[in-house]
C-alpha cells in the first residue's frame, strides 16, 4: 500500500470502530457473552485452520531468520489455543462492568447524582508477534463494551487473520456487528503511525511489547496512551521479618521466572539481620546460578558478590541477577524504592503492624505488598479474570488493568423539573 | 530572565514540589486540614496587603488596555476574598479521599487484595487572569495529599505573589514545607512550556482558560493533560414530556446564565409535540432576547427564527443564541447528539420509564441528565464541594473533577509469606 493508501485504510477502520462502538457500549451483557461463547466455539471448530495459517507465519519466521525465542511467542500449539478458548469463557463468566452506579445521593438542590461504569468507546491495541493477544484484547475490550482495533506484528498476520475470522463469526453468531473487533490486515509501519493519531476515532492506544516500542508509541500518540514501562522489583526485608516467609517470598521473587517484569531486581536488607539472612540465602541463589552484585556491606557479608554499580540500582535485569543493599532501617528502604523503583510492584516482608501500615501508605508504586511476593502482580493472581496489560502510568489505571481498566465513569443526574437557581 | 534561566527555575520548582510531594502524600488529614485554616486566617488577616497588591495588577491592566471583563476577572473585591477564605473552610471540612481502602478481598492463593486511593504526585495548574484560581487550585491539591505548581495569569501576578505569601503562612503554621504549594514568580512564557515538559517531576497538568491555551497545552505537553474543551449542551424534549418541567428547564439551562459551558446551546424536541411547545417557550426567549436559530421544520412553526446551518450545531454560543432541531423521536435526538455534543453535559426532559433508562444508557457524555437542567454540571451542585474544573476528556476523569479526580488508586497485598506457586 502507498502511505495515502495506508490513510485511507485506517481512516476507515477508525471510522468503522466508531460506529461499532456505539452498539457494543449498549449491548446486553448477554449478548456479549454469547458472541464470546461462540467465538471460543469457532476457534475450537478451526483448529486445523489455525495451525494451518500459523505454520505460514513459522515458515516465513524460519525465512527472515527469526531466533528460537521468537518462535515459541509465534507458534499457535495445541495448549495455547485450548488456553485462548478457556480465556474466553472465562471472560465470558465474569461480572459486566457496564452500567453499575455508585454513590448515587440526593442534594440539597432536589437532584440525585451518581456515577455510571461506561466503555471508552474504541480502544487501540498495538502488540508483537504473539498472536494469542488478538484473542486476549478483543475479548477484554468486548465484554467492557468497546470496539477494538488490533495491530499485532507482522511475523503473525497470517495467524491473526484467521483468529480474526473466527471473531468475526463470533460476533455474527450474536448479531452483532462485525467491526466491533478489527484485525488491522496491512503489515505496513504506517499502519501504526496512523492508529495512534486518530483521536476522533480512537480513545486510547494499549501498547504491548518491548520497552522501544511504548516509548515511540507514548511520544508519538495523540490520542491517551495506557502503557507500561520497567517493572524493577524491590523486597525489602525488616528486621521484623519472620526468616522463613523473608526465604520464601525471596527465593521466589527472583527465582520463579526471570524475565519478567514482577520479579525482584534489587533486594534490600535491614541492617541488623542482615549478615545471618544474607548468609541463610546466598546458597540458595548460588544453587539456581543466580549472580549477586552487592553494596560494599552485602560484599562485606558474601564473598561471593560482586560489587554493584550506581547503574545496578536502575536496572531491569530480566535475568538471574539480583542487587543487594543493606540498609538502616524501613525509612531508608522506602527511600531507596521511591529514589529507584519503577512504581510497578514493591514489598515488604515483617512482622510489625506500624511499619506495615506506613509502607502500604508511603510507598508510591502501583502494587504494594506485605509479606507475599512481588510475582502476584497480575490480573488473574488479583481475580480480574484476565488483564490486557499492567500499567505503571499514574493516572486513569495503575497495576493490572482488566475490564475496569477499559471503562470510565460518566455522571448521572436524576431530576424532577429541578433547574439551578 | 533568560531562556536558560527560566528553564533552570522550573526544574527546581520541579524538583522542590517532587520532594513535598513526598511528605503531603502522607500528611495526616488534620495537619492538612490545619494548613487549610490557616491559610483562611492568613487571608483574613492581609486584606489590606492583598487588595493593595490587586491594585497593582488592575492598574498595570488599565495601562495595558485590558478590557472590562479581563479587568473584572482579576479583581480582588471584599466579596471574592470572603469566598476564598469560605471555600478553604470548605475544602477543610471534605473527607480525605487519601488510603481509602476499596474491595479488600481474599483470592484462592490465600492473599488479600484491593485498592487503595493515593494522590497523583504533583499537579500543575495553568490558568489565566483570575486570582482566586490560586487559592482554590492549592487547597484542593493539598486536600488531595498533592505537591501543585500554579502557574497564573501574568496579569495577576502580584496577586498571585501575595495569596502565595498567606499560603505559605498555612503551611508553616501546620508544619508542612513551604514546597507543597509553590506559585511560579515568573511572566516569562517559557515557563509553561517548561512545566508541561517535565515528566520526572509532574504527573498531570489541569489547564484552566480559553480553548486556546488548552489546545495548545494538549498539543505539546508532555504529560497527561485532565481539561475541558467546548461545552456544546443539549436538551432533548420528548413527546412524553411534563410542558411544565420542560419549560421551566430550557429556559433555566438556556437563560440563567450565557457564558458558561453548562449552558444548553442546542434543543432538540420531538416533531409530536413540536408545534405547541416551541410556540409556548418562543415568546419566553424573546422576552430575554434570545435569538433563534432553527432547522427547517423549526422556521416553520416559528416565524423569528432564523435558518441554522450546519455549523450551528457545532457551535458553543457563549451567547442569548439558541439552534432548535426538530427529531423525529428519542433515537434521532441520541443520534444528533453523539454527532454534535461535545459530551459534556446533555439532558432530557420525559415521563417514560424506559426511554430515560435508555437515553442514560446510550448517551456518551460526561453527564447525562433526566429532568434536571443542564446547569447543574458543577462540582459544588454535584456535592464535590470544590472543583478544579471540568473534564471532557474519557480516560480518567469524566466532568467536574473535584478532590477524587486529583487522586488514583494503588493494589495493595497482604499476604502471610505467600508466594506464587
Amino acid at each position: 500500500m502507498s502511505a495515502e493508501q495506508v490513510a485511507v485504510y485506517m481512516t476507515t477502520l477508525g471510522q468503522q470502530a466508531r460506529k461499532a462502538s456505539r452498539v457494543i457500549a449498549r449491548a446486553p451483557t448477554a449478548v456479549k457473552n454469547a458472541a464470546l461463547l461462540a467465538t471460543a466455539e469457532a476457534i475450537e471448530a478451526a483448529t486445523e485452520q489455525l495451525v494451518a495459517a500459523n505454520q505460514l507465519d513459522l515458515q516465513a519466521g524460519r525465512d527472515n531468520g527469526l531466533d528460537d525465542a521468537m518462535l515459541d511467542r509465534l507458534a499457535l500449539t495445541p495448549a495455547r489455543l485450548a488456553a485462548m478458548v478457556e480465556g474466553l469463557r472465562q471472560v465470558a463468566s465474569l461480572d459486566d462492568p457496564v452500567g453499575a452506579l455508585r454513590d448515587m445521593k440526593f442534594l440539597p438542590s432536589g437532584i440525585q447524582v451518581g456515577k455510571m461504569r461506561v466503555p471508552l468507546g474504541v480502544i487501540g491495541i498495538i502488540y508483537e508477534s504473539r498472536p494469542n493477544v488478538t484473542v486476549e484484547a478483543a475479548s477484554l475490550c468486548l465484554k467492557s463494551g468497546n470496539a477494538c482495533i488490533l495491530r499485532g506484528g507482522s511475523e503473525s498476520i497470517h495467524s491473526n487473520r484467521a483468529i480474526a475470522e473466527c471473531l468475526r463469526q463470533g460476533l455474527a453468531a450474536a448479531g452483532l456487528p462485525n467491526d466491533v473487533v478489527q484485525v488491522v490486515e496491512t503489515t505496513d509501519r504506517a499502519a501504526v503511525g496512523a492508529l495512534i493519531t486518530m483521536p476522533d476515532y480512537v480513545d486510547v492506544i494499549v501498547p504491548r511489547g518491548g520497552k522501544g516500542l511504548i516509548e515511540r508509541i507514548s511520544r508519538e500518540a495523540r490520542v491517551p496512551v495506557i502503557k507500561h514501562l520497567d517493572g524493577i522489583c524491590h523486597v525489602y526485608v525488616d528486621d521484623r521479618a519472620d526468616f522463613d516467609k523473608a526465604e520464601a517470598i525471596v527465593i521466589n521473587a527472583k527465582t520463579h521466572r526471570y524475565g519478567v517484569c514482577n520479579a525482584m531486581e534489587t533486594l534490600l536488607v535491614n541492617e541488623a539481620i542482615a549478615g545471618p539472612f544474607l548468609q541463610r540465602v546466598a546458597p540458595l541463589y548460588a544453587a539456581k546460578g543466580v549472580e549477586l552484585r552487592g553494596c560494599p556491606a552485602t560484599c562485606a557479608l558474601l564473598p561471593d558478590a560482586v560489587a554493584a554499580t550506581e547503574e545496578d540500582w536502575s536496572t531491569e535485569y530480566l535475568a538471574p541477577i539480583l542487587s543487594i543493599r543493606v540498609v538502616a532501617d524501613m525509612d531508608a528502604a522506602i527511600e531507596h524504592i521511591n529514589t529507584y523503583s519503577s512504581q510497578h510492584t514493591d514489598a515488604m516482608v515483617s512482622e510489625d503492624y506500624t511499619r506495615a501500615r506506613r509502607f502500604i501508605a508511603e510507598v508510591d508504586s502501583s502494587s504494594v505488598m506485605i509479606n507475599a511476593s512481588t510475582r502476584f502482580a497480575d490480573g488473574f493472581e488479583y481475580g480480574l479474570g484476565a488483564e490486557i496489560g499492567i500499567s505503571t502510568d499514574k493516572i486513569h489505571a495503575r497495576g493490572p488493568v482488566g475490564l475496569e481498566g477499559l471503562t470510565s465513569e460518566k455522571y448521572v443526574v436524576f431530576g424532577d423539573g429541578h433547574i439551578r437557581q
